[in-house]
């Protein structure tokens, strides 16, 4: 064996394989055929990629998905370990689970509201058995399948693909005249006609019905989430979470226009197609599925990244007067792409409706069903482009806002995004100590956008902060102490951090928490007013964003973030963006509505005209300037003071 | 300068390039970007592309095109040369001439019988003078260009290739927002539901609506001719024939398709392609048309050209049940063929009607305009593989009849193709002498197809043979003789002829010219009855077929090939096929036409069932047996006897 080579051997599925030196444990894994579940592909967060190390090195960190006393007996994530040697590998039956069933115990748990759906996928296959050729039956070969579609399934002559007809001779005659026709649902133009049709887009030989599979892609600036969809039973089959390679080249949306700008469009497309190449090569080996039963790949991105992903120039985004080429992009073959799926899959991508408001928030808005209901719904998406949408079934408007970062932890002295060891809850007690809750109970590193409201909400009723947010120098406490940056409470002490130094919030973060709720409870009011809508008068409100379901609902009403309103009208819709690509490839329904949704949403701009500034300003207090519109927190607010 | 290049100066352009020492002249001048008039490419037969060498060598024999004066004086073919030095070429005037003015009125010549069309071609360029983007007229690029179509042309919003999309803002910001937008007529499916609809297939910056360009291409077996076409004002700007480079694979379909079942589909595809892009090449340089100024390539060819150009796999055609993989083909990306030209261009391709009615029928039918008449037409398609049809604007019925390559010349003594120096007419007068008419009015070298039928004609008018077709051997003469295959008349001596030996006509090949005659004759009798039509009910007789127009009509009905019926009723379409994919490029009307006619034609199978044989056996004589049938030779015969 060379020296930069290395056999593993794995048990008890009894397969080996030769890699490099260096090589990933799972890519081997994946690479030699065996399973093993994955679901956030080598971030190690998920930890159900537990294997045991029996003879051999490899190079890996222990994380809090180990424990020391799995860890010694030679248990490893096998996404965070790198061969240094020859290995024999055991995969215990734990990290062996059928995925379906986990996954369909997840998307059972989804958010997403969409209801009463038909189950139509956009993509069919129709098996023919046809009448061979003779002298007295002598019709050619397009003519045979086209007359087999109408005769057997009523379906008229749709358009075709001119590689199904050069694939007709060789796959007609394999089976005996027994063939399988993929069909998918087309609109090529604008939905303002509701046009939609069909086209024929494959044909095999034999009866391959039992092979129908999709794909449903979440694009994000961060990460790209797929999943692999079984169209038979409409199965979710595997998942998977990989970075978007784009991040080389700037962590959000700015830069990498910037980037593309200066001539890396190409780059910057090739590294997100690279990340969802990767995506499909762990869905396909973790499903044990034949990449050429692929027949449709459903996206949702933001508007920028659809525009990155199918190689439209995305820098008039940036530069007033802030348009994208379109909202309404072709089918395209996704193999043009770069992407590694036989030549006949499509690839849809969800429509987008400004600059700011793109499929990504079409896709939320498909999968909370907000289209389908007579009565009114809030949607609100929680981010750095924060977005806010008022609609029914027959109406939608919609306003982008910028809320800053601050949701996400950004820009806040100890500020962290929602990963394991972020503090996403705080309660205070009457002595002014606090009890934490982090993600994945890991030692505290930081405190992530929940926390932060969390936190500002137990301050607030705590009396250590007052409604404009400003400690009060009358409260006394070895947690407050006065800062290089003003005032600041003290989380957790030094000795208890992940980081061994104190976590604090400042006067200056809870300034910029109000600023960032002002904002997007601002948003909801003005969009709220300008169609005349109070915003007690929602059936129910729709929570969009990155903090999802670990937000707490209480508290983010305590600080005016979300409206004082009956709590059970908020819905969370998890990874929107996600179910939305899932649903529409589900239900040809649903798809017809993602057009719908993006016809019928009219952007609102936020500005004098509907009192925004206004609005922006009475809300610079905790919870609100106007008492009345917090009725329950004011309440609370006395019985605490 | 290396040994194996060599400079050539052209006058009086005043330009210069370098090639390859045995590089084809003519070829040359086009890549310098001199003009050079040349019909036929490199066949030499056409004698349009004299030049002068001033100074240099050239490889390069003299043809009849060129007199011994002329060739003394350094006058050449430039498609005959190889440069062999450096060169000082001058180009004559009238090797310049605008082939605009020459082409135009070989159309007005041309056979084609359509009328009342409306000049409407399927392609269309829009220009649009967009407003500016800005704050309050912010809609993405897409939107914008679909809206202004719609406000200025009342276009609706038709499908869009995504690559249009692409090109969007660059081209929309580089001419301060006018740009100039091309679509397609498309029809993707088969027309039973006669459904058309249009596409957007490019946008340019600025006003190009000048530049408005498309190709006609008849792809035949032996030769490929194309036209170049101008669609502002339905002009024919150039013309090339050139060789069907799949000729080295065989010379007819039969051998092809063995070759392309033997592994060679993609190196004939490849060869019709290579035609192709030569035509392409001498049409773009001679009429100075920039190659992306080309928005649609139509093309016509029998089943199996057509199959092989697109790919399509033609061995079921030979086998029985003998079926094509599809007579509608769709719309294809022309560079998807390796042809050379922009992305955008789409390809289509006449609908064929069976294995052995070729799109290129289809194409004559259009030319001849027989599906725009209620009154019922005779179409005669002679050659190896002969076709009748009998139709009117209502309904048609076609037959294939195998009738031999007799009337190409192949398989007769002395015959010959109808190139220069074949005998096309023949008189003989009462001492049985004959006068004789070639081609080009060359030294006769051989009979073709059209001298055959005129010479067998004059044989029986003077009683040199009688209605059998077997020698009066009662006549005597010098120029009647009994040869090694028993009789044969004399028709030119050795010391007159070009290949200095007899050229004869024998017993024999009259038998073949009969056998011949006898299958298209009754294959027009047993169509005929099978629609209870009588022959003499057309109200048009339209011939197609190689020798076209030099046939003499007249001596035609006299062997009993054509029905004795008025002689103003036969009509000669030309190059129908041609024609035919020109005539669709004008007028959607007619491409509409081109499906319909495929759609709507029966094919009829010749056999018993209409008396196939039965008509048959009655055509083996001279004109026939049933005198009624033919009054007017039978008059003439009697006059003459």
């Amino acid at each position: 064996m060379s020296v930069d080579k290395c056999k593993i051997h794995f048990n008890p599925d009894n397969l080996e394989i030769i890699v490099d030196r260096g090589t990933n444990l799972l890519s081997a894994a994946i690479a030699a055929g065996v399973h093993i579940s994955a679901s956030c592909n080598s971030l190690g967060v998920c930890g159900t990629c537990k294997i045991k190390i029996e003879n051999g090195s490899v190079k890996s960190t222990r994380t809090d998905k180990l424990s020391q006393e799995e860890y010694d007996r030679g248990i490893r994530q096998a996404c965070l370990c790198q061969v240094i040697s020859d290995l024999i590998v055991n995969i215990p039956l734990e990290s062996r689970v059928d995925r379906s069933i986990r996954a369909r115990e997840k998307a059972r748990s989804s958010g997403a509201c969409a209801t009463g759906w038909k189950f139509n996928p956009p993509v069919k296959k129709y098996l023919l058995n046809l009448p061979a050729a003779s002298l007295s039956d002598n019709s050619n070969d397009y003519f045979r399948v086209m007359y087999g579609l109408s005769r057997t399934y009523g379906v008229p002559d749709w358009p075709i693909d001119f590689e199904v007809i050069r694939k007709m001779p060789a796959v007609l005659r394999k089976n005996n005249w027994q063939v399988t026709v993929t069909t998918l649902a087309i609109s090529d133009r604008p939905p303002y006609q509701e046009h939609f049709t069909h086209k024929i887009i494959d044909i095999e030989a034999g009866d391959t019905r039992g092979q129908l599979y999709a794909i449903a892609i979440d694009v994000g600036t961060t990460t790209v989430s797929a999943q692999l969809l079984e169209l038979n039973r409409g199965q979710i089959l595997a998942e998977a979470l990989v970075l978007n390679q784009q991040i080389n080249h700037g962590a959000d949306m700015l830069s990498r226009i910037e980037f593309s700008k200066a001539g890396g469009l190409k780059e910057l497309q090739t590294d997100v197609v690279a990340s969802i190449n990767t995506a499909l090569d762990i869905l396909l080996a973790s499903a044990k599925v034949r990449r050429d039963s692929l027949t449709y790949i459903a996206t949702a991105g933001n508007t920028t990244m659809q525009h990155l992903l199918v190689g439209l120039d995305p820098q008039y985004i940036l530069s007033e007067p802030y348009i994208p080429v379109a909202n309404f992009i072709p089918l395209i073959k996704a193999y043009s792409l770069g992407i590694n799926v036989p030549e006949h899959v499509c690839l849809f991508s969800f429509p987008n409706v400004s600059s700011y408001l793109g499929g990504d928030i079409t896709a939320n808005i498909v999968a909370a069903g907000i289209q389908q209901r007579k009565k009114l719904s809030l949607y609100i998406d929680i981010g750095t482009s924060g977005a806010v949408v008022i609609g029914n079934s027959e109406w939608m408007v919609s306003a982008a806002c910028t809320d800053g970062p601050a949701f996400e932890g950004s820009g806040i002295k100890n500020g962290m995004v929602a990963v394991n060891g972020a503090i996403q809850d705080v309660d205070i007690d009457a002595k002014l100590e606090p009890t934490i809750k982090t993600i994945g109970d890991a030692p505290p590193a930081g405190i992530c956008g929940a926390g932060l409201i969390s936190l500002t909400a137990s301050l607030l009723m705590s009396g250590v902060i007052g409604q404009n947010g400003l400690f009060n120098t009358d409260m006394h406490s070895s947690r407050i102490r006065k800062g290089q940056e003003g005032y600041e409470y003290i989380l957790v002490k030094a000795n208890q951090s992940a980081t061994h130094q104190d976590i604090v919030i400042t006067e200056k973060d809870i300034d910029k928490l109000i600023q960032a709720k002002a904002a997007i409870y601002a948003a909801c009011c003005s969009l709220s007013q300008s169609v005349k809508v109070e915003l007690s008068d929602f059936e129910q409100i729709i929570l969009a964003g990155r903090f999802g379901s670990i937000l707490n609902i209480e508290k983010a009403i305590t600080i005016g973030l979300l409206p004082d309103v009956q709590r059970d009208r908020f819905v969370f819709v998890g990874n929107g963006s996600l179910s939305g690509t899932r649903l529409i490839t589900f239900s040809t329904e649903l798809l017809d509505d993602s057009r719908k949704v993006a016809h019928m949403m009219t952007d609102v701009e936020l500005n004098d005209g509907n009192h925004y500034d206004e609005n922006y300003s009475a809300a610079l207090l905790l919870p609100h300037s106007d008492a009345k519109a917090f009725p329950s927190v004011i309440e609370k607010l006395k019985r605490a003071g």
